[in-house]
């Protein structure tokens, strides 16, 4: 077993190229610094984390709605959120080669590069800009966002209404953000190009200590649910002087990456800031009127902020495993089933006609509920390990007896038991097995679910 | 009846506005120029257009997988494609105030603002440009990517080698897209951000002229699937003149929007000029080695292209109808029941303590299940209609009797058909409704399903 917290990021990575789950973006070209592009099995795993991010967060929920804003916003928005003035690096410059670098990656008073006299410091804005329009001119310069937070508190009078939600309630969205970041690095973990996960719930003030305490505490046990163990999660308060300008408080959820413990959510009390400054920069008033008490206020905003990306990373570095088996390492991925990229990977015994057969027609059926597989190459036994390791729950195993008694196996990736099931009654087992929650509660700091 | 394909893009836009589907993007700012915010309803529906595409394109298929590429890519990506050189528009400048000018949107030769003298056209490439890295300089330029294409071109080595897919087989990526159009409109038709649909379908050559119309008319099929009127679809050659460079033959299927007759999706013959072009840019070979023929070739391409926004656009405006109904006019969407942003509306009687009761249990166990609604605002004639204008295929009403016999009506949006169910059997009754395909399948050019 492998100890917890333990995986390296090289096996991480290599499993990830290896299988198809991520690949240096623009690979053929030599890569584009610190960008990935998600592979057959990445896009599923992503997939499935958006899907179960929305699942919990608007579909079972009656206080939420969803959102998509633009990547590219009116740059006004970013004079008000704060970003064009205060969200950048100090940087030095090279006198000699012109070559930029961020003071704190500075050894010594020189360019790293060519010994040359650096310049003092200045500031680096962090967003990446572009052109909108035929001109390249200051007037027409947009930017891509930073963040996906402000699409969510310019629209918050149009949601409002259009939806008849009262407060409190909350908007989320997912989607692409961009910084330039000058240090990047550790795989997926800070990448130029990233997706976030964002809910801005608005409350009455005076009720958002209570409110965020409760987002806390959700957000953690959102992470448990889906398989996370518990000792590789903790809670970090922003002491006063890191606190961004726009939080009163700020927790994150820290979770132990191969590289130590960093940031996988951030939780932020943002008070009335983003209202106040987009009411103050756009002249439209963004208070709220509530029917009952007949009060007028700006609602306060706690902000759950997620990485896709360093969810996927999470999730991949939680679930990685090695045991022995058969005189080999089994490598397996421990995902939770909801998140696991193919569900189920159909495999007959051999290449016989009438197994082959057989099994396409179970393939064709399962697919009708689910991302299935198919293979028939090599051994059953090399076939279960390459199904283990992209962390497929169940294998189906079609052998000469189930020409006769029309039944499969349905093989368990984690403790690779095997029960013989009628292939009538296989979509309906899979389908608890795969989707019933009790099933698969994980024992605190457990990695095997109970069944 | 609304009369087929003659619904005013006033109307479309107005309920979208109205009733969060799409807001113009940062509105509070006055909107950035043609870009666009998908509200609580339009991030559903779109959702469910990416969710049927990928359902129908990845999962119930064995031979096309996902990937998701990065939306900057290495620059020589965009020389090896063509489009540094060919991605460009004739613009002409006015040699008093500098404004810029399509050749084509020109009445006469002087400049549309001031009058002034005009250049000579030069191109004005298309694609959005940025900078990585702190230094504005020429080496560091990337472009945000004109189409998802490009990312599955330069990956096809790597889908190979991870996923034991051989050809033909498919890949797929939905993402954004950005293109600096110096023309723009038509709502969410023309926009600079948007979403695209996109396969890649590798082929040997010479059954490229069966995959393609393979292609053509399966994509054809999904839209009418899906609902589409046939009579509101067709498929339109180009002609050799039109021809992109990179294509061998092109098809567009237009749909017929409020402005006419437009494309919604092309499907190209592309041959092998991506992976040859890409192999000369990159060094890298991407031919593929068949080995079962034991033969070495460089696939050819079919491409369906399809936009998330042109289709959002075709599935409202085709789902939108007008009909008299108690001395007004029922608006309503007849959304196919999977592209409904809300599946369900709980509806009580009234707000009697008892009966909310009931009505927010049913609410809570549905929701388990789908995105749901709960409306108890106003007479319940009202509350059909709110639903009826945002397509919500069923509405569960709850009642004094529901208290009785429990047991509670189902009404149906486009037949206003009510039938009452055990609320034990109602999860059954509605699951039937909205998945069983034979419950929907739309007769041809019909707009109500059969039950």
């Amino acid at each position: 077993m492998t100890e917890p917290g333990k995986v390296s990021m090289e096996k991480i990575v290599s499993l990830c190229q290896r299988r198809g789950f991520i690949f240096p973006s623009s690979e053929i070209y030599g890569g584009l610094s610190s960008c990935w592009d998600y592979g057959p099995l990445g896009v599923e795993l992503k997939r499935n984390i958006k899907d179960a991010w929305w699942r919990a967060v608007v579909q079972e929920r009656d206080d939420i709605v969803g959102l998509d804003a633009g990547i590219l916003m009116h740059p006004q928005t970013w004079a008000a959120s704060g970003h064009l003035e205060g969200f950048s690096d100090p940087l030095v410059e090279c006198k000699n080669c012109h070559l930029r670098w961020r003071v704190d990656d500075l050894k010594d008073k020189n360019c790293p590069a060519c010994g040359g006299e650096l310049t003092k410091p200045r500031l680096f804005n962090l967003m990446f800009k572009t052109f909108m329009g035929p001109v390249e001119e200051e007037a027409n310069v947009v930017y891509l966002r930073p963040e996906t937070a402000q699409g969510m508190f310019v629209n918050f009078q149009n949601v409002v209404n259009t939806t008849r939600k009262r407060i409190p309630f909350g908007i989320t969205q997912i989607g692409k953000a961009f910084r330039n970041e000058i240090t990047t690095g550790n795989f997926v973990f800070r990448s130029r190009e990233f997706e976030q996960m964002e809910i801005e719930f608005f409350v009455k003030p005076g009720t958002d200590e209570e409110w965020f305490n409760y987002w806390l505490e959700e957000r953690l046990n959102w992470y448990v649910n889906l398989g996370i163990k518990k000792e590789h999660l903790r809670l970090r308060q922003h002491a006063k002087d890191e606190l961004a300008h726009y939080a009163r408080v700020c927790y994150d959820i820290d979770y132990l990456f191969p590289m130590g413990w960093a940031e996988l959510e951030g939780i932020a009390n943002r008070g009335d800031f983003d209202l106040v400054q987009h009411t103050k920069y756009s002249g439209k008033s963004l208070d709220y009127f509530d029917d009952e008490t007949k009060e007028r206020f700006i609602p306060y905003i706690i902000e759950p902020s997620a990485g896709v990306d360093r969810s996927a990373l999470a999730f991949l570095c939680d679930a990685y495993d090695e045991e022995p088996a058969e005189d080999e390492i089994r490598v397996l991925l421990h995902f939770h089933p909801s998140l696991a990229p193919i569900k189920v990977a159909v495999l007959p015994l051999s290449r016989r006609e009438k197994l082959v057969e057989a099994a396409k027609q179970v393939y064709a059926d399962l697919r009708q509920c689910w991302i299935v597989d198919y293979d028939d190459a090599q051994s059953i036994g090399r076939r279960y390990r390459r199904q283990d390791e992209i962390g497929t729950p169940f294998c189906i195993t079609i052998d000469f007896q189930s020409l006769e008694d029309k039944q499969v196996t349905i093989r368990e990736r984690d403790t690779m038991k095997q029960i013989r099931v009628p292939i009538s009654e296989l979509k309906a087992a899979l389908a608890a097995k795969l989707s019933g929650e009790d099933l698969f509660v994980l024992p605190p700091g457990g990695q095997i679910w109970k069944e």
